[in-house]
């Protein structure tokens, strides 16, 4: 334990690499503090991505998603793959983490060494979470981890920006309209790729079906999006599921990992942007304020001024 | 009605001071749509705003938020005061209205003419609503509402930042442990001025009442922050309540205008930095890209030049 702690980060490169269950718990906090060893990490895997297909869950609490996101791992495992799971958990701090982390242990995977199960907590600020995120599955893919599933407990804009990122997007709804279709945002309606209507057996689930067939047929892209119905407590449609994930994630897979360090990029550009406006210049804010409430200038122009200002101090 | 549409920007103005209902239905609308007259109404009222107590309701699905926001709203008609209610749902454009609308309805507050009730649906891109919602705001209180209610249907980021506009901030849990505490966030938890355990009646209440207390202890602002118990239904603790919101409303509130103000500025800004990201420099984009994949540039410092370009543009 302490000659791995003293080990350099070549070494636990190398370890990660070669899917070392330790190295990668240990490159993934790295990653997280977003200090020198994991830069460094991240730098070192670079060229030892794209393995992973990976798979994004989401969708509005109650739909049964922990359930499906289980069938759907103990299904890849009898496929033969292993698998990664970070489940993304914008809790507490306090509280979150190990409500999440109990659950997923209690479902039996901890004994298996080809799941590796994260989950990935805000620590206060939401915004880190998506950048986290990505980061862990560059690291997770460096492992070679043959399935990666990104499961986020809400359905809010950032989860929605978190699942985005997998080559596979799934959302899960359940049967009955009211709160849960209620709960099928806009936009993630629009990044799905199939969407599931879980608890399959229950008396609403074909009216659901149907539903979302409709809503579908609103989407600006034209796609048609496959929708499926499962029963994840007895695996019904499990096998379906599967093999459309495995069909839908062929489709430009190649160049997953450039994707993803894209996305990474423009996450990290907003987020020292967001950075730099709200430590801001407060006398230029309250000037430009000043010049709105007056009427001298319109909102949008002083939003402009504002932005440039702060980020000429970047150069 | 022909009339009406005709009406000058001028006279809609005039008659939403003077508080008329279909002039803030107009005024609301125009303002959404982000046109010219938009922009001339938020002009206008400028000088008009500072009357409104604002209050944020939120916390995530199952706390009966619904049920306590139309209770608070009716002790608030019984204590005189006129009342707006914009119930931000960002779900999606074809049900989500129309559901919260309904629901709304149902409560009978519909043939009070002292209470107006707004949906804000995202439309499809969920950046925009608390831009939105900070404008709305300034349009009933310039219509001379005297109390403004803010209930967001879901929990995420995006519905913290637009609760995190009201001068209090009401977080609303349902007793029990588990996912719901779980879905009370750090985010949330360090906005709010009041959290609130409705059902109080539940025998998990006083637990959960407890709980909060505790991790309200672990708040960086050290601040303390009544833990209030209500049961909506039969309107226990509403008193209580609305004492409390009348109380901390009073701090500061002169200069709630100037605060919104800064913030929709701040929130445009971000919106712009977005928008001036998304369409990008494609280019640039895929040289950064392969300068850190290369491990010729580090990710930090790759994503502040293609933010510093892509506002160069802006020039």
């Amino acid at each position: 334990m302490t000659e791995n702690a003293a080990a350099p980060t070549d070494l636990l490169i190398e370890k990660l690499l070669s899917g070392d269950r330790l190295a990668l718990a240990r490159a993934i906090t790295a990653v997280e503090n977003e200090g020198a060893e994991g830069a460094a990490i991240m730098r070192g895997i670079r060229g030892h991505l794209g393995h992973a297909l990976t798979v994004g869950f989401t969708g509005p609490p109650g739909a049964g998603k922990s359930t499906l996101v289980n069938a759907f791992v103990q299904q890849q495992r009898a496929r033969g793959h292993t698998v990664g799971v970070i489940a993304v958990d914008p809790s507490s701090p306090i509280t979150g983490g190990a409500i999440l982390g109990d659950r997923i242990r209690m479902t039996g995977h901890s004994n298996d060494m080809d799941v590796f199960v994260r989950s990935l907590a805000s620590r206060g600020h939401l915004g880190g979470l998506s950048r986290t995120a990505v980061k862990v599955l560059d690291v997770m893919d460096a492992a070679k981890k043959d399935v990666i599933v990104i499961e986020t407990v809400g359905a809010g804009q950032s989860e929605v920006e978190i699942a985005g990122v997998a080559d596979v997007k799934i959302v899960v709804a359940a049967p009955g309209l009211g709160d849960d279709v209620q709960a099928i945002k806009a936009g993630i309606l629009e990044i799905a790729d199939i969407l599931v209507v879980n608890k399959g057996d229950h008396p609403l689930a074909s009216q659901t079906v149907r539903h979302l067939r409709t809503m579908t047929g609103f989407r600006t892209d034209g796609d048609e999006v496959p929708v499926l119905r499962t029963t994840a407590l007895t695996g019904e449609g499990l096998d379906r599921l599967a093999d459309t994930v495995a069909e839908l994630g062929e489709r430009g897979r190649a160049d997953a990992p450039v994707k993803r360090l894209k996305l990474l990029l423009g996450r990290v550009a907003m987020d020292i942007c967001e950075r730099k406006l709200q430590t801001g210049d407060p006398a230029l804010t309250d000037a430009l304020a000043d010049a709105v409430a007056t009427g001298d200038a319109d909102l949008d122009q002083a939003a402009e001024k504002l932005l440039m200002a702060v980020l000429e101090r970047l150069k």
